[in-house]
């Protein structure tokens, strides 16, 4: 069994970032779980042409992948992508966002988004909205900071709390990263706010197994 | 690590096969999976008053299991006690519903589900809109039927196919079983529809596996 | 003619205030409106566990009252029990929550909500979502109060005044309260705040006494 | 105490019906309930034309009793004037329309409505969405058939009967009157089809009660 | 090709202002645009009563003109008479909110809008409830002050400003003026803000000439 | 003026007939409206891969032609690229789906769409669910048919009136036509069913030259 969680840009820190986060799903005998960057692509997904110019790479990929993989995650909050990657392939593909905000559901009465920034912020929201899951989202709250810059900045850390806050301070009992570049923050979070932080590449990969566990027996 | 899995009816039957359900998303080194059958409950969760009774024995091994289980999955499909069940942990809680309506939107548009009669679907329903998570709901139907007869009934197989196809005429792209006992169906109803079949038993365990992995490192 | 008010706390003073307060209801030779505790139950509805933990002996009084009595009248904001008395009793059944918030619709164009703290908010607002009921509520405001001390503490007239005023700014134009126990202060709030300020238990005995009078003639 | 219950077309036979409808409201020392006809309106409340000319009447109306009285009904489903109504009376007017489906959201999990024809189908609709009520609506159903003849017609039972099956078969737990001229059919409706037939007159009147009662004391 | 757009008050300058503002619509060949005033209505609309009043003259001059018209749009906020209009023509006839409210969707991700005061803010909130347009809205944030000075007060200017950068704040992309008076600040507010200002009398004529387009050929 | 409507397929006789639709909205000195296939696109847009495939050259057009143009039309109802488009220009960019759904809002209580089959019938669905436009929608029902044989299949007219018949008799009063190639059809399902017809190009076409109008003066 393996997963493949496809990180559509061409960032390797990125990559390797994200491989680390989704450490704690791998085991001994369990599914297997590779992360790939796409070749090419912006080292940072931050616009709407960004979200766009990746799809058919990541299309070429997952087609190329499809025999020796059981099911593919999409490793940005665009969940760019997604319905073209399901064209190519006859396995389950998930995008992080969708299944980000799926599970942040099962936290608490109420979850919030961390969003880069004030565009992203409104395509995560249309994004949400086509989900058909904003009914118990207290809202987005912007970092305002380049998604190559999320992980290595200084004032990183303290934007993120920031944002976290707010979003406590609306209702929020569980914090969605929207961004996969968040994923060092994780820790620091959770504990800063008393909140669970949902790094969405984690809570995918692990819906990824269950819907692969369904397809069998 | 540990994820204790919990029949609130006192069917062993019933929890072997829940037991048997999930075992594809176990592996040596990876989170223990147990299934446990309360005490002293009904065979078979079929009415409100059901729903109701169980919470408190519920709660009391949710608490006296708190420090060994790093997360709890309630397996009837009512969620019953899931609110009262964080109130006597910290570890995360989570219900088959609410896991399993929200791994359904990640396998395509729109999802349906099969109840096992009119006042469970009227229940569902009803705890469906309070997660949010009807929007992308084509229905519920119902097989009418007693929930501890589903697993060995004559006519459930048929039952279950015909719910089915009506949720998949309606548009569904993914049908979710509404009732733990209907685990056995899972290959025959793919199969026969040509559609993802979510037991929510694995969807609500896979999940909770990804959100212990929230609270790591 | 007789509607059955159930206090389902055992604290007598709490329903001696909710008697009197549905007291502009009655009338000689109109229905007539009991008003009764629990035993044996908490002084205060705090938490989950106590609302699940009082349906059993709340069924069990509505099942021994039924042939005595037109229409139940659950006097908990949480509605504790509302479908599972419904089982064991032909007549109706209504909850303070459903009709309070359904009454409000008809006193302005939004409504907002006195809650006790935020664990009941949080409760309240799946409640109300759950019903349909949100879309004219501007929000929900907590006075972070025990429900025991709402009656008689110093501080919870200003508090209550404080919690009105941030609804009244959101625009609502009427004021539920969220709490059975808020009784006492329905005139204070209503001439302080020139809002309506519906007190749910008034709200629902009157409904039930129109749904009695459906089922007659 | 007194209600007064308007019907908005000059058919004084409707009047009649209506107020004996909400007879068993009555009680000595009660609230005293008066149902008036306006005059030079229409028979029956057909086309929006209908509903909009009514308006001034009613508004005239209800600045002239306004001090002798505590609450308004305006008794046609259209809730003709309700806004215009609020502003020239400080005393509270409800409209039988969000008064009937608030009340009918307590006695199940969904109701259905019906309707008289296409033309008011697609108002009511307009009128349930505008107030937040269409969520737990399972549709509209129409008899198609004139408002000054569905009293006395030969068929309008049977329309009556055919639409509410097919609002029961949609899942309608409780059927609401889309018109003040279905009143004498509330128990024939009621016994046919074994839900409750929720004529809107009666759980207006009822609701204006505790609407009455919540400025008192 | 006509396209007749009718002031419902009986204010000469506000006509003037609201024919100049459509006058960018205005080619020859092209559809002729007419405006006009009520006769004997209010200066400005600004009550429920007002909006109500003025439907009867309305209507009339709609059958009157409507031989010799294409399609009809009504110059008010409150799209008083909309469906009353409807019914005494075959001819399309739109209402400046609607219009304007599905169009401020084409500029953005969410839209916000000014509103004159409390009171219309409140009708204006039902009306877009009922038109099922506030998922993409932000809010509405009035200017307190009467319709009739609004083009010529010296505050006005400054207040709407005020009101639109509040609902920049929340995220609108587009801001809708909620009153036909605010015509004379489109350009002012467009350039201070930075955003797309909707005067809904120009998107609902445009829209009107794509409807008449529609029928034709 | 000048408004570009831009057919993303590079069908050229799809494009004429689209060039034709919206020739009643031309005038001698009003705005100019140009028609325009891509290059290199598919025939017809079937396919998320496709609709993803064309982005990139429909960006590129937009931005060349950005200085000439005042406003950009999507002539495809996956509004294929909206987002992007909207980066690479300062000047309105409108989709016709978007367009077109916010139109039909404005002709009847609810509106229907004719898909072309069940996979552009889900990413309809899920477009219009993000644009907020479900709320009247009583569906979207499909002919089952390939975009490209749309214009001259001899079947196609009898699937349109039989998808337009089944929209109309859930309650539909305008029909949206959910592909630019169904333009031929226009008159005749109008007449047939008795119905607005809505072709988005012609719909979208007059809201830019209204959202044109808006940004002068």
């Amino acid at each position: 069994m393996r997963i493949l969680l496809i990180n559509p840009n061409s960032n390797r820190d990125f990559t390797a970032a994200m491989d680390r986060s989704v450490s704690p799903l791998r085991a001994p005998g369990a599914c297997r779980i590779d992360c790939v960057s796409l070749e090419g692509t912006p080292l940072g997904i931050e616009t709407q042409r960004d979200i766009d110019s990746v799809i058919d790479p990541l299309c070429r990929l997952v087609e190329q992948e499809s025999d020796r993989t059981d099911a593919f995650v999409i490793g940005c909050f665009a969940d760019t992508g997604l319905y073209s990657a399901r064209e190519v392939t006859t396995k389950p593909v998930l995008g992080i966002c969708e299944a980000g905000l799926a599970t942040a559901l099962n936290l608490g009465e109420r979850f919030g988004v961390v969003s880069t920034d004030a565009a992203t912020l409104n395509a995560d929201l249309r994004l949400a909205r086509g989900y058909g899951l904003l009914e118990r989202c207290v809202g987005f709250e912007p970092i305002n900071m380049p998604v190559a810059e999320i992980a290595t900045s200084d004032t990183a850390r303290e934007r993120m709390v920031s944002a976290g806050r707010r979003l406590k301070e609306k209702g929020a009992e569980a914090i969605v990263f929207g961004c996969a570049g968040m994923t060092p923050y994780r820790a620091m979070l959770r504990e800063t706010l008393g909140l669970p932080a949902v790094d969405p590449c984690i809570s995918a990969v692990a819906m990824a197994i269950g819907i692969v566990a369904l397809a069998q027996g």
